[in-house]
């Protein structure tokens, strides 16, 4: 298949598959997701996406009717029916169905999980972004990767509009993250990042960077920026689970880093490098 | 029809009815939602909740495919299908239908129209309403009445937790609204409400809460409150569109308002009547 839907046991191509009006999700956006890549059938970093997935569901008190591991199969099995190639593997589970009522419908109504897998290659690092920053207006649940999304679908709109491709979230003059990514800045060899507390999503890829440099001897510092050190960073790097590690060459339409393209290549080709081994064909 | 769910045109039950995986908002909450009640099949207050629902819509860039006269129309049409009595009338505009992308689709993609109708009935105002107060966690966009409503899931749950009917949210010491209606308090003969900024919904029942208390020459104030001025007010007042003047007796656990039921009672009866003459039979 070219691609997948999948809803509660019931699989087809996403055109054509549908769901119940009364999911939740239809009308509070009641569920979280999380999503990875697949590359030749294997999805890449599964155990930490399922980590996260169970973690968001938790935080909202929202139960997943199976095991971590039931999970896991169920991914598995739905990535080996669509093509070979990269895939973009998203799943989600909803607070179940059921007549509009805002409190959790009884424990004897199940969540719904839901996957959605379709093409789509990780994104090329040998590119820059343009950024664009906008002050961030989201709730302060940041650290739930939930499904309601629409401060960030209109900052990608605006992104978009401006002929780039993220958007730099900040509350007054402390940077938070991007629309739909993570963003650290390097600065005198040294990876600065915000910490994970509830104004920014714990990136998998983030993650990854951080123990990258650790890996390299490359000093982390997990505290907040402001928007000036971002602008006179040396580089700034945005990532997420299809971006392992972009660098920046301009933000609000001025040039910003270049300034350790090294260091960058270095970060790029060993993250690139993770991802290649743990998807390979035996 | 004992309920009814209408999707682009289509109409069915409610809990027979689909819809496309790949709507937006079963991944964003990609849309905005209005609701009133009808009686006797005659929608109460349309004309505003029409003129609001087009406002939300707009704040967000989503363009209805129809006129309101259109919407108003399907709307009416809609509620002569389902069974006398009073019904919750909620319809919803959603951006389309597509793969997930968080930038807008283009403007050959059309919004999606739904709408929920059931048996509902207006609240009984000789009840009196207990509250919790929790802080307002939610983003700065409260003024648009989106399907972005996690936060206010999270509230009702709570609530009912406490064995309580709403919560009412603040941001520090601030009282904004409460998590599915408005919140306003009487003290010394005057009615006072927060102004209709980006923290709050514009309520239609608080609009007439308003409009009403002009008409019998009570003075209303339209500036922020604290929690200490709620705590302490002769009577604390939550409206919304199935609730147009409830009376409170407890926040927290602890006693509050009672101390002006003459006046509370003044603008109940004549809310209701309101209520009752707009949708009377001929």
């Amino acid at each position: 298949m070219e691609n997948l839907g999948y809803y509660n046991g019931k699989f087809g191509l996403l055109e054509e598959m549908t769901v119940p009006m009364l999911d939740r999700v239809c009308y509070f956006g009641d569920g979280v997701y999380d999503a990875t890549y697949s590359r030749n059938h294997k999805i890449f970093a599964l155990e930490e996406h399922i980590e996260r997935f169970y973690n968001s569901a938790g935080l909202l008190g929202i139960k997943i009717p199976y095991s971590k591991e039931q999970v896991k199969e169920i991914l598995k099995e739905m990535v080996l029916k669509v093509d070979s190639g990269e895939q973009f593997v998203y799943w989600q589970i909803t607070r179940g169905t059921g007549m509009r009522n805002h409190a959790f419908p009884g424990d004897e109504v199940p969540a719904n999980l839901w996957i959605m897998l379709k093409p789509l290659n990780i994104k090329d690092m040998s590119q820059k972004l343009k950024l664009i920053t906008l002050e961030d207006t989201r709730f302060l649940h940041c650290n739930i990767k939930t499904l309601n999304l629409l401060p960030s679908v209109i900052a990608s709109q605006k992104t978009e509009e401006a002929g780039c491709q993220e958007a730099v979230f900040h509350r007054g003059d402390r940077v938070t993250e991007c629309a739909h990514s993570n963003v650290s800045i390097i600065k005198d060899g040294i990876l600065k990042t915000a910490p994970t507390d509830n104004l920014i999503l714990p990136g998998i890829a983030r993650a990854h960077l951080i123990k990258m440099c650790k890996s390299f001897n490359i000093p982390v510092d997990e505290t907040a920026f402001t928007l000036k050190e971002l602008m006179e960073a040396d580089e700034v790097i945005v990532t997420s689970s299809g971006q392992f590690c972009m660098a920046t060459s301009e933000i609000d339409g001025i040039p910003v880093g270049g300034k350790a393209p090294e260091l960058v290549k270095k970060l790029q080709d060993a993250l690139l490098n993770e991802f290649l081994e743990e998807t390979k064909t035996e």
